[in-house]
């Protein structure tokens, strides 16, 4: 008997015929504990009353929802050591710092933003021009669809991070759709949204939770008429798919497809203080067994003898430092791929690039090099995405080349320029940052891009593959909910019909742009 | 010998094999010019251009592109004759007050306002965060294709219309496909544009013209890996091709594809004023020949004697209005089309419903009804557009069946509620309102949805097929222009390097949110 899916506030039996579990990469033993695969017709039940939900709640002051964030981020608290113990278990993640005290945290710290957000409506970019009566604002979207990832249990997790938080602080009912690699971490966290949902008087609708699907029924949920959007985060190759349904009918799908985030260093920056580079960019490449979306897996270094030194330094550190447990046997079978490739295309191993060498699934710390002028004639094949513990240095011959090897790449999450602090790198910077500018959603100086600070200046978004659309961002309250609202707006409608943030009265001092200046002020 | 195509600054004599001459659909005579069906190679130098364009424009103010859109306005008013001339010879549509009066005044102050958004920076959202020292704005996205639909020559004609300004006000060139129903009109423009260009001692490049491709080059153009985005305002059938291609490789798309423009007539607003609804929704329906986006295609009226008699007066006045000249034989046919379609399912003509009655191209002025059962039992079909001088009445048995319509809608641009001054319809109004208010990007009170004011509070946007994504809007700044826009974060980069809206001080007095509070003043 598998573990019930939620639907409507009840913990349902799933009519499954088929199920699966969870695997312990540190020990590669499959956890007990079975999840069904959702057939169709609990699909469609959720979609449903999804959309009853969505009905119920139109019209709804943000402060419901921020209620339910605020008291959501209290009940993951009362569950944090369950939490963590089952996310470390089906993920291999370190208990400390990581989970407990680094991504727990951030997730709660998340939705009390989302709250925030939800209170004082800055999601909602409210506009009243006067001398015509039209007035307009952002509202909820509909049901919003939420495909987590599975190198963030937490933080990322279609129940509880930043697409969820959006989701609802933009006042949309969500269906999570856990990952299969965790789904125990993810029914705690329902089990947890549900006491949020009843503590706060909230539709039972408002949060429902569905462990897996076929991929045709993930293709016929997100193109449902009755949902909103989808955010999706994970793989290319799938995620094109839900992408291709999602666009035949019009419904907006927010993705996190690819990133390999271009680390460019200057010949000043290495003259001032290479090995305090080789430090900080293994640390940040090896971090989390290099399982983040902004890991630096493309690193651009001068072809000269501290160029080449920083190569050896870097490949003494990766072969020196302890190898971590991967998220799964597939997430290692795809870095292995990615390895292959890019080495079969020409690429030198420098350090690692076998299998194993760590607890449990693993694979070596993986450095290789190859010249500029070979990248620059196949810069797809080496932009291959190898997510894990391993990059690939690059060694140009000149600041143009650097500036070429920019203007090929595909769309980032983030790019950085490592530059000197006395100026002497500047004339380099100003050829090559125009070129990266416009490739990556966040560009960086002199910072290793894994931290993504849930800021409202924050973008982890960028150009396709990274996302699918360059104006948006998955991270950093009010921009993220933002992409989970339709505009609506009212023209000639009378005073007393129109949403009360649109009204001439402005009690709350929300921030409204009216004839053109941003306020808190009545009309 | 067809005409010259716009590449680069340079009047280029097409290499096209196939070429086309415009119709005037008054007098259905082929009109003298012959316009080239250019090839890819054409298509092809005119991206490199555009690319290199945007390059060259990084980092620009945005007063250098106000100077250009404010200089191209002027440029339009003095070729006001010649361009009114041709858009009459080339669409039937009237000299005054329609062109003249109307449509080109429309067309200079939305350039005018776009100029204001460039250089105010309304549209770029600069966010400063200092507990973090992140930083983001808009930029521009890169090169825009513009595709112009043939019902406003001026207005939204790819070269100078609603996307043209916005995609030139974000700082991006484009490449304007002109519709191939007003050759001539949009030649005049190009040259004014041209003027335009040289006056302001902006690229060569900023601004490029195609007058025709084919199909297929269409689909490579707007997945091309050199454009940023895409707008587009036309039939829905090619429109989802371009979305499909554009879609595939994650550039965005705005189109514009369908909408009927639901009325709801409540009880006490026929009470109150019948005979002036029949006035305003037949003065509405009819204008320009019914060949606008917003035309109120789609009337719900109750089911009462006082229903059925607005359906009778009506009638009588489509009966007596003089019947309009059509843009061309193919939106003639369309409509024949759609009408067919709507009866062969079940509707009754009252009114019209045969070709011609009107000088040239024309269909006589068409009012059909259908019950609100027999609606409800194929929403689909009943939805079906039928572009120009026609509408359906639903004759709807009860308030509950009126928002059972509501809910049964496709995504519109507009939705209208009439009720009555003294509140005996708000009952009716509030059940109705929230079903309509998630199907449509503009809802109006007491008004028909013809005009679309170009005010920062407008929505000419909504739910697919409306358009493809709710969240933005096709009229309107800065809305507008933010579409073609990227997101840029700054993430510690020096403050010397930051564009000039994010450093500290902030001269131009631009707004700014920092750390949550919109403001015009330094950091």
């Amino acid at each position: 008997m598998p573990h019930p899916i939620l639907i409507n506030g009840q913990w349902i039996a799933s009519s499954a015929t088929k199920t699966f579990q969870a695997v312990n990469p540190a020990t590669e033993e499959t956890l007990p504990g079975e999840y069904p695969v959702s057939p169709w017709s609990e699909i469609d039940e959720m979609l449903q009353v999804a959309a009853d939900t969505a009905k119920e709640m139109r019209g709804w002051s943000g402060s419901r929802f921020a209620e339910f964030l605020e008291a959501y981020a209290t009940e993951i608290e009362a569950r944090a050591d369950a939490l963590v113990a089952a996310a470390h278990e089906e993920t291999g993640l370190p208990v400390s710092p990581r989970l407990k005290d680094g991504e727990l945290p951030r997730t709660t710290n998340q939705l009390r933003q989302a709250a925030e957000a939800a209170r004082t409506e800055s999601w909602r970019n409210p506009v009243i021009d006067t001398a015509t009566g039209i007035r307009s604002i952002l509202g909820p979207i509909g049901p919003v669809v939420v495909f987590g990832p599975n190198n963030f249990p937490f933080a990322f997790n279609g129940i509880a991070g930043g697409d969820f938080a959006a989701a609802i602080a933009a006042g949309n009912p969500v269906i999570a759709k856990g990952h299969s690699s965790h789904p125990k971490t993810t029914r705690i966290f329902a089990e947890a949204a549900l006491a949020a949902i009843t503590a706060t008087n909230m539709p039972a609708g408002l949060v429902q939770l569905v462990y897996r699907t076929s991929h045709e029924d993930g293709y016929k949920l997100v193109s449902d008429s009755r949902i909103g959007a989808a955010g999706y985060t994970g793989a290319r190759h799938t995620g094109l798919k839900l992408k291709a349904a999602a666009d035949a009918v019009g419904k907006p799908i927010y993705m996190e497809l690819s990133s390999i985030n271009p680390v460019f260093v200057l010949d000043g920056a290495l003259a001032e203080r290479s090995e305090a580079l080789a430090d900080e960019f293994s640390g940040s490449c090896l971090m989390g067994t290099g399982q983040f979306c902004t890991n630096p897996g493309l690193v651009i270094v001068p072809n000269t003898g501290a160029g080449q030194q920083f190569v050896e330094a870097v490949a003494a550190r990766f072969g020196k430092a302890s190898v971590g447990t991967m998220l799964s046997a597939s997430v290692q079978q795809s870095f292995a791929a990615g390895v292959a490739t890019i080495q079969k295309a020409g690429a030198k191993v420098l350090a690692g690039g076998t299998a194993g060498g760590g607890k449990g699934v693993s694979f070596s710390n993986t450095l290789m090099t190859v010249s500029g002028t070979q990248f620059l004639s196949d810069p797809e094949i080496f932009q291959t995405e190898a997510f894990g513990n391993g990059s690939l240095i690059v060694l140009a011959d000149s600041v143009e080349q650097m500036a070429a090897i920019a203007e090929s790449l595909e769309g980032n999450l983030t790019g950085c320029i490592y530059s000197d602090t006395t100026g002497n790198d500047d004339e380099a910077y100003n050829v090559i940052e125009p070129a990266l500018r416009t490739k990556v959603g966040r560009l960086l100086n002199d910072k290793m891009p894994t931290g993504v600070a849930v800021s409202p200046a924050m973008n982890h978004g960028g150009p396709f593959p990274a996302t699918c659309h360059p104006g948006f961002t998955a991270v950093g309250l009010p921009g993220s909910a933002a992409r989970f609202a339709m505009l609506q707006c009212y023209d000639n409608v009378r005073p007393a019909r129109l949403p009360a943030t649109l009204q001439d009265s402005n009690p709350a001092g929300i921030w409204r742009r009216v004839d053109g200046k941003w306020t808190t002020e009545n009309v």
